[in-house]
């Protein structure tokens, strides 16, 4: 089969099509032929060398989804045939609140992942496809709609008519939650650097959009539309401590990253706002399987940035490295 | 009637023994005759000038418990006779979850306070005494018992099992931390960087103990002890960013103060650990009827350092100012 390898560290152009043997499931486990997959910015950071054990060659990407065609010992849960979009989650553990990080990872390293004609995985990583999406719609959700669900939902307890502010939108991540905010009744202010991807947002429903670089007191801005209920951010730094200043009394904080890092707080605004600050990191099989059912209608559709295929792996891991896209960059496996 | 009043900020000395009007309850209001009345570290700060809009002469005291003497009009809740504890916190506001910053208050500034024979409150503020503690007890519990229950069970969610880590015990709001913590069936952790405050921490069912200044990485320490599930912190800076690392991955980290200042925290250990952290200040309603159930059954006391009488108020506040007591400092009312 064909897959998408990295042979070297060193950034995306280190990655290589080659041709590889099919993989067999153990027990428990499928084979999926992947019909779509998804680039998030964990596979650039793997092609540079961000993470700590990486050992190659390796097959990466975590987001796939496709077609079951062969089962491993023991799996009674899914059918040959099945179409299916993947958890890339594995092993979370047995607590919903938190997962347990030392024995779970992610698929794509060191597990090879969905860059590929197919990809073995455990049978209970694998949800029916919703019927309403395309492969390549399918393929685009998994992990940064699992994050962006825990954050929106699971952690943040977003409600109908409550007003969230989505620092950075443009990403993965940032671009679901903005999605499931406008399904879920909310409203949406979004914050960029790029007037170009606060257009797109404010297409997506947003309500209000700031440019950070324009309007460096958009912490305060905001605050004069109303009562802002929950910030989601994956900035830190002064983000952070801004999104800190934005939000009403009583409100809250989800965080699942921190491009920009450490962030110098004052311990008084969160007690005397009463604030609750929540971190979240990927998301429980709960999370997943509730996200999923929110596609089931079809009336909501991960938004995509660009279609390439397999063959232009490089081509789009650069894009995804250049932080240039809105939305989900996607790779369509013929 | 004797009151303490304040005549102007300096410091503690500046409080003096004054002979005033009984105060005449409004419509609405209750008059208390005060047998014992509490200290707290906002009435030495309110001495030394560190609130906005101070009007002087003032009676400071947020602490107190006595008799019903006089009814306002339309008063039906309370009678003539009945011993009752005085919730300080004034117009919390109708939302559990955050007070109104803007129009609450505490007793004892800018409305005269319990330093005094007498004080006039509004009579939703005012419950009937544990019938279990003197008044010396009882009028020690009111601000700190609040802000010490909101925190450890309303925000913090502290569950029988589960072990707490209290920084800085001694203080009023540690202590009663401490001893909530016990009463529901958690384990609990303690600093302080008095070993005398630790062995007295000890004495109250602290499970361990650590000086702060002898065992600077305290943080790592408490870890080897098992999960610590809740942090409750009010010193901020520092101290804070340990608690943040000592706490177990799912924990929460309440606070309610920040004595030492701004926390420059990672905001990779929130998200990584799917921590949360909560502000919160002072209690509601529904918080303070919860927290002085607690001393129904006289098995719970709330830790008394020292009791004065009224007429050496200044050497009581000096006591709180020089924060070498541990518990509450009291004032009894003759």
């Amino acid at each position: 089969m064909r897959a998408v390898r990295l042979h070297e560290i060193g950034g995306p152009q280190n990655l290589r099509i080659d041709e590889v043997p099919v993989p067999q499931p153990a027990a428990g486990e499928v084979l999926v032929r992947v019909r779509a997959a998804a680039f998030n910015h964990r596979d650039v950071f793997i092609t540079q060398g961000k993470y700590p054990g990486i050992a190659l060659p390796r097959i990466l990407g975590s987001d796939g989804a496709g077609d079951i065609t062969a089962l491993g010992d023991s799996v009674t849960s899914v059918a040959l045939g099945d179409d299916v979009v993947i958890d890339p989650m594995l092993d979370w553990g047995d607590d919903p609140h938190v997962w347990d990080a030392k024995n779970s990872s992610l698929l794509g390293m060191p597990r090879d992942g969905t860059f590929a004609q197919y990809v073995a995985v455990p049978a209970k990583n694998v949800y029916p496809k919703p019927k309403a999406l395309s492969w390549e719609e399918a393929a685009a959700i998994p992990l940064a709609g699992l994050t962006a669900y825990r954050a929106t939902f699971t952690r943040g307890a977003l409600k109908a008519g409550e007003t969230v502010l989505i620092t950075g939108v443009g990403g993965g991540v940032q671009t679901f939650v903005l999605l499931f905010a406008k399904h879920a009744g909310a409203r949406a202010i979004v914050t960029s650097g790029s007037d170009e991807k606060l257009a797109r947002a404010r297409e997506l429903g947003a309500d209000a959009a700031y440019n950070y670089k324009t309007t460096p007191d958009w912490h305060k801005q905001v605050r004069s539309e109303g009562p802002v209920d929950l910030v989601i951010d994956s900035t830190g730094g002064d983000t952070l401590v801004k999104a800190i200043g934005a939000v009403r009394p009583g409100g809250r904080v989800a965080i699942y990253g921190a491009t920009t890092g450490d962030a110098t707080i004052r311990p008084f605004d969160v007690f005397w706002k009463h604030l609750t600050i929540v971190g979240t990191s990927m998301g429980s099989p709960q999370d997943f399987e509730a996200m999923l059912a929110l596609f089931d209608d079809g009336k909501l559709r991960p938004a995509i940035d660009k279609v390439f295929p397999l063959s232009d792996a490089v081509a789009a891991a650069t894009r995804m490295d250049e932080a240039a896209q809105f939305g989900k960059i996607v790779l369509k496996i013929d």
